[in-house]
């Protein structure tokens, strides 16, 4: 952050603002404080039958690994919605969402993950422009040293220890893997 | 936003990028996308005994009426921390978590509340600067009709319908209260 984006000064200073407890950027024109807080990112661990969908990614970062459809949650829309959005942009596949599977939180990076289990209401899926490659996957053939994120890994890990099984949300923190 | 926050300029766009689905701010000087996303509320359920502990709002909005301990997660740390930090924060007290209790959209304002479910380390507890009293309350004497916001009426809710036998997480949305 360079400028205020309430009045374009570039007069900030990175302070603790009066009657709160960490630094933040302020204006010193206009008095702005600009906030800034993690991001949420949703997605799906979408099963179908005995297998599990998993993407390989066409963008950056990590080009060509495999990676549970999971992406930003946007502005005006539920968890579940952005869970089941984000299945449909990697995958043009449709979920049935089935309950919320874990959460996995990356603060060195100011993001949380809420992952959902999910069913396809079909067995049809295909690219979506974000994916090189979509697949059904048995257990014994989920591509673990191809993993694009711990998130993913966080995910399938804890769904193939206990299946539908665990009363309750996984919650994981990276690094306790 | 009136400013690029990167380059100060005040040629700005609310348009839909190339390779997007919806309008994002777009500074026509530098080319930065400027990307607005929820933001994630953490709380706590804090119990002790058989009674639920509630803070009264010294701070707007709401000021003056009930409401759980909870505020927006911080950079850098984890959802258990944050709802942990604003229980000390608001209640000066200290709670130990025991699980993931709801999750709360409100989509017409950007906001997802995660309420844990968490006990009173010790029966003592105090006013911290945003709060003008708090209190421990039996179910029978909980403020309805003077609670702050729908998430702390879902969770609280959801609480005194299945207390701890729930398995899983309360989703719900404003509007599905």
């Amino acid at each position: 952050m360079n400028y205020c984006s309430n009045c374009g000064s570039n007069q900030l200073v990175f302070e603790i603002p009066e009657g709160d407890n960490r630094a933040r950027y302020m204006c010193q024109q206009c008095n702005t404080i600009h906030y800034q807080n993690p991001k949420l990112v949703v997605g799906c661990l979408p099963v179908y039958e005995d297998k599990i969908l998993i993407c390989r990614r066409a963008i950056a970062p990590c080009y060509g690994l495999w990676n549970l459809p999971a992406g930003y949650l946007e502005n005006e829309e539920t968890v579940e919605e952005g869970a089941i959005r984000e299945t449909w942009e990697e995958a043009n596949t449709q979920v049935e969402v089935i309950k919320l599977h874990c959460i996995y939180n990356l603060p060195h990076i100011n993001q949380v993950y809420l992952h959902f289990l999910a069913k396809l209401k079909n067995p049809y899926f295909s690219c979506g422009s974000e994916s090189l490659e979509v697949k059904l996957f048995e257990e014994k053939d989920i591509p673990w040293n191809h993993l694009a994120f711990s998130s993913s890994k966080f995910a399938l890990k804890k769904y193939i220890q206990f299946k539908e099984n665990f009363p309750g949300v996984h919650i994981g923190t990276f690094n306790e893997l």
